[in-house]
């Protein structure tokens, strides 16, 4: 299947300013985002997807000149595929607090004309998706035909349902949670500790330092690599195999997973921001929409009106098959439309970012459905302007 | 039940060289290590006891004058308690490489004048029971009657089995494994790093600059503690309960769970030594007793001739039960006598520490028939004496 090809990122500036759930106020702020396909004339084609962590606006397809480019989500989003860009108008956008383009930490904070740094504000995923709803007020965008996401982006999607729950028609959440376990917390707070700690870290303020807390942001990621990948493809995919040929008997590499999560954690740490990557695992940590209404996640679904596909991954013990089917079982609570698809995937958490011919199928066949009502309505409209 | 009350610990020096797996030669080195109860005449009832990580030759008791000085497995060891010693002589020995009174880390290397810091020799956990069995000579054991220990302890105890055939009678392997997952080695190596890339790791020589590589020290202690808690244990203790009212929207404290962490990596910071902790890391990497025999457990395990105990826990994540499932496997080929235990207990690998009254009594029934044998034999003994 082709690619969608060549991509240009958009950005788009908003003076207004945007109150956050922890009480602090964005003065001004810009979104940068990328959009794939045609929006259609009625508008109503339009799918947002969200991105987890790591990820960015740039969803599919690459960016002239750079050809290893390519986009997160490449293998989902593009013509022909299962979210197809012959039919959808995809629209990717970076969040608030990344380190991809849109305002964060490293952005110049107009009150004091230096970098945030650390002190750019908590953001939260319901800060997120008001951030995305306005962007898509710009974009004239009324109701998305779907938001999906994966993973942390997945609980965007839920949340629109939640916040905008007649400005989503369906809702796409794939190897996601409806809030983190201690062991989730624990995992991201020991990441965090390991950046906070980095005498390189400067209490955030290392831009005028001339360094990043690099150490800190390796052992981070790679704690967060092992939660994303399963036991079992670990297993298959590294063993106990050796760099070598026998033990080196020092602290250097034996093992190829070793070598492997070094090289992960060096990679990562050259390219991301340290209080980005603090902010987004607090976005992780707070994301727990039942939390309002006493813990019960059907009262906090109550409202939506979206039809849902969700999706887990049998291996993927960071946000498990269990915590998809909480999720299941409180839309089934509201009797909401729904499909659920748990995918026998040896990959993990990382399942979700992955090929698996079902999974793929799954999405596809939703997104098709979806298709189908967009044309008859179109269908129904024609007719009556006949 | 009655602790074994106040102990004392001793030391033995040991002038013949240790000859390493590593190929390095340790020249000399004393060992600390602790006794409880009496050794009979014949020498019959000894049992040795080996320890994990963190913990020493302190398995039971008290040092005088400091009540809260108490061993490691106290509810294990002691009058009355599963391992009796109002019937065995009980010894607990501190691993070379520790930081608690054996030859380690801290210790002046004689070749230099200077600690040997990192330059201390990488050991395994065959080198360990080599050294153990010398302790053994001097005390006039040839044969214990049991030698016991829970996750790295377990694999002292399993090594035992296959490298002094004829010294063990009875092999008690607790929450452990026949060789660590590529996960497992994961988690340590990023432990490891934590440690290693600490600007006050000094490759090592850190007690020449006066500091200790206490904030990589911290995180590698956090990610450990992670894996010994199950997901349910942290759930049921923690889950998202907050430390104050409220989410604080900063990097301090929000939830329980992070302070709970926090405090286990401060406490562990100001008394492990970060050395220590590498090499017995590495130790628990390179365990692999089947490696020798392409990978073949049961022939690995052809020459013993101790019964065995296996005890495992089904929430441990870290060694699983499937991993005792292995061993237990390899002796059944065998056509080896052995017990299996597989206790469903809440606490996960932190399980083989903690009262759990199944799990007690199973260890309490099989040291009685053990000590049964003993007095059998010494009435036959005294049957012929007569």
């Amino acid at each position: 299947m082709r690619s969608i090809g060549v991509v240009v990122p958009q950005s788009m500036h908003f003076s207004q300013p945007l109150p956050l759930q922890s009480g602090a106020l964005l003065a001004n702020y810009t979104l940068v985002y990328e959009t794939y396909g045609e929006l259609n004339a009625d508008k109503t084609n339009a799918v947002l997807v969200c991105h987890a962590l790591n990820a960015s606006h740039h969803v599919a397809g690459s960016y002239e000149g750079q050809p290893k480019s390519t986009g997160w989500w490449d293998n989902m989003v593009g013509p022909g595929k299962p979210l197809d860009t012959d039919r959808f108008f995809v629209i990717g956008v970076n969040n608030l607090g990344s380190c991809f383009g849109s305002t964060g930490p490293m952005h110049t904070n107009p009150a004091t004309g230096k970098p945030y740094g650390a002190s750019f504000p908590v953001v939260t995923v319901e800060d997120w998706v008001h951030a995305q709803a306005r962007l898509a007020d710009q974009l004239g965008i009324h109701q998305f035909a779907a938001v999906m996401g994966g993973s942390l982006g997945g609980m965007q999607a839920l949340s629109w349902s939640m916040l905008y729950p007649d400005r989503i028609a369906n809702c796409l959440v794939v190897a996601s949670t409806p809030k983190l376990s201690a062991q989730n917390i624990a995992f991201n707070d020991v990441a965090r500790q390991a950046i906070l700690t980095d005498p390189d870290f400067h209490d955030g303020d290392y831009y005028a330092h001339g360094v990043v807390p690099r150490n800190g942001l390796r052992v981070a990621r790679m704690i967060g690599h092992i939660t994303y990948l399963s036991d079992d493809d670990m297993a298959e995919k590294f063993g106990r195999d050796l760099r070598g040929t026998d033990y080196q008997f020092n602290y250097g590499v034996d093992f190829e997973i070793e070598s492997y999560l070094r090289y992960q954690g060096d990679k990562f740490s050259e390219y991301f921001d340290a209080n980005t990557y603090l902010l987004i695992t607090k976005a992780l940590d707070y994301f727990d929409p039942a939390r309002a209404f006493n813990g019960d996640l059907a009262a906090a679904l109550a409202n939506t009106q979206a039809e849902f596909l969700l999706v887990s991954f049998t291996t993927d013990w960071r946000f498990a098959p269990e915590r998809s089917r909480e999720i299941v079982q409180a839309l089934v609570r509201n009797d909401r439309r729904l499909t659920y698809a748990e995918i026998d995937a040896p990959h993990g958490h990382d399942a979700f970012l992955l090929d698996d011919h079902r999974y793929m199928n799954v999405v596809r066949t939703y997104y098709e459905k979806i298709w189908g009502r967009i044309t008859v309505r179109q269908g129904d409209l024609h007719r009556k302007a006949a």
